[in-house]
């Protein structure tokens, strides 16, 4: 079955990285004030994370994101 | 920090149970199309399964929802 959209994984990866960068963090920065090791953090925007809908609501409230922000696709 | 929102997992919980009934699936039959077990898709329902992105996505597509239909809140 061919998929055109993008994975799930994949844009909340680039969604995350966008964001964090827009409010001027680093990784390391970032992954203090969300509550996470800076390497998962790495991993989460590389979209190597299945991560859970819980740390979905985490990373979305440390990017000041509504959850469904943080999951729409970006052109 | 007080939280008036509706975790997300209870969000989808309700979200999986009331349009999986709008379709007219028992518990069984939509565990089949989705690709999961009965017990498993009872505790999603039950809002016990703290779900990936990745099973938030397939749950998503057997019950031909968007994802973020999926976790949006439901008065």
């Amino acid at each position: 079955m061919s998929r055109v959209r993008t994975n799930l994984q994949t844009i909340i990866a680039a969604n995350v990285r966008r964001r964090r960068l827009e409010l001027g963090l680093s990784q390391e920065q970032f992954a203090e004030i969300a509550g996470y090791h800076r390497t998962y953090i790495g991993a989460v925007e590389r979209g190597e994370r299945n991560i859970t809908v819980s740390t979905l609501s985490a990373i979305a409230a440390a990017l000041k994101l509504d959850v469904n922000e943080l999951i729409a696709p970006n052109d």
